[in-house]
């Protein structure tokens, strides 16, 4: 099949490339024009717009786009006008799942049909085989449902229903993965602390192998304790980028009791300050009823 | 190898075949009669009682004891007047590390090695390959290491170090377990609440295929979901046998901060009751201070 790629970062070039093996046209637009030219060097047809990208296919077009989810917006609405009916925008970023609906909404306006699609595995999911969540229109599913199967690992691509419906599974999925990466930390640090002299590496590798937590996870952190025994180039500060939080404002609005998860969130924030209010509160009130030491700045 | 293995349950009887099978001799003892019989008719020699079985051994002794728990003690003390210095118990049950670590030192009093088994994976794994993590006397691990080695998936045993680092990796690992199967439940109860009509086993499915959080107990939901698509044939009470509370009560004791851990232990309590206590304060303060209805029994 034919597909515009539209942001070849590091997910958009991987998917390039995975696409061009499984022998698919691939025409690729971004804004840095070195990475076209990378691709075009790997068989892609290169544009120097999204003008000159939509022109180079044929109606009904399918859209691809892989950029960061802040862009998606701007690059939806440059893209609409040069749309014809029964076209298909396929987002695969890490969106908000009611904002793809409401990009689903305002391009069935235009005939334009919008899939959300959560995709999974990293990097290197991109180049050798991705996990796809993909929600919208089913007509519209039947065109594209070639790309996902040749481009995921095998069994590695769902489609969930209606729009919004991918986007939704990504979120849990990531809000899952918090509670799980969470627990895994946790327990290393009981192993930390514990005084037994515990090789990280090796228990993440027996753990691996025949035990209920094996997962790619433990794979994962099999693999870092091997380039770093104790972690210790490190800081235990843990970043979030928004699927943990969203999973839990969604659990809210359903009213879903989802504390681990919660948990895990409110730990990254946390582990995001060295001191907290909270922490001085407790200590100045401890001190206030029982006379107990705080310790001075 | 030589190998007196004390009960046939479910998960001795496979461990039986297991050793059986890599061509390991095996003197079998069993309270019921009839496991022994079962063992004898795939190879093993049976032994009457304890004493028979000590006799069919010669010293150095190797002991495989597999018994509930709350037995191992009594076991252990039948046995300790039939051994000789040099012979080396393994306890391959789910004990504190704690009372692993006395055992070892009662037992070393008479020169007897003790060994601490964690052993997970299940009957399947008891039976085909399972996960080990041993702790004791290291001179002791020398003579045992073959029977883990040949009853284990491949790098599946771990020798961790000094007496009750075994069950300790092992409390630590069903911890890790606790938080993981949270983890997944509240993100399939947040699908079941969303509103969208999803396959559970399916999207099960899909992630155990190239995403993120694939995973042994990934592949036991989709198992189950495969036959109760929305498990309506059981309830959501969280029975708990002891490890995630040990591995809390060991974080209390090192001063580790486990709140994921700590919730998903929490919550299994919480779910054996169909009704609360707290829930019954709760409202009453809501009613005295606000006037907020409550529900009466």
């Amino acid at each position: 099949m034919k597909v515009g790629l539209i942001g070849l970062g590091k997910m958009g070039f991987n998917l390039g490339q995975n696409l061009l093996e499984h022998e698919h046209e691939v025409v690729a637009y971004d804004v840095n024009a070195a990475a076209v030219q990378e691709l075009e060097a790997k068989g892609a047809a290169g544009a120097g717009s999204l003008a000159e990208l939509t022109g180079k296919l044929e109606s009904p077009r399918i859209l691809w786009i892989m950029v960061p989810h802040t862009f998606v917006d701007s690059v939806i609405s440059e893209l609409t006008p040069l749309l014809s009916e029964g076209d298909i925008i396929i987002e695969a970023g890490n969106s908000h799942y009611k904002e793809s609906i409401r990009r689903h909404d305002e391009l069935s306006a235009h005939g334009i049909y919008f899939m959300d699609a959560g995709t999974s595995g990293g990097m290197e999911g991109a180049r050798n085989g991705a996990c796809y969540m993909i929600g919208g229109d089913e007509e519209a599913w039947a065109a594209v449902e070639p790309v996902f199967r040749d481009t995921a690992v095998e069994n590695g691509y769902l489609y969930a229903g209606k729009s919004g419906s991918g986007h939704f599974l990504k979120m849990v999925h990531n809000g899952i993965e918090y509670g799980m990466m969470a627990a895994i930390g946790e327990g290393f640090e009981v192993l930390e602390k514990s005084g037994y002299d515990f090789d990280f590496e090796q228990v993440a590798r027996v753990w691996n192998n025949g035990s209920v937590v094996r997962s790619w996870l433990m794979e994962l952190i099999e693999r870092a304790f091997s380039k770093d025994a104790k972690l210790d180039e490190i800081k235990g500060i843990m970043h979030s980028s928004g699927e943990g939080r969203w999973t839990l404002e969604t659990a809210f609005d359903l009213q879903a009791a989802t504390p681990v998860i919660a948990m895990a969130l409110l730990m990254r924030y946390r582990s995001l300050e060295t001191d907290t209010f909270t922490g001085k509160v407790v200590a100045a009130l401890r001190n206030e009823f029982g006379g107990h030491a705080v310790e001075a700045k």
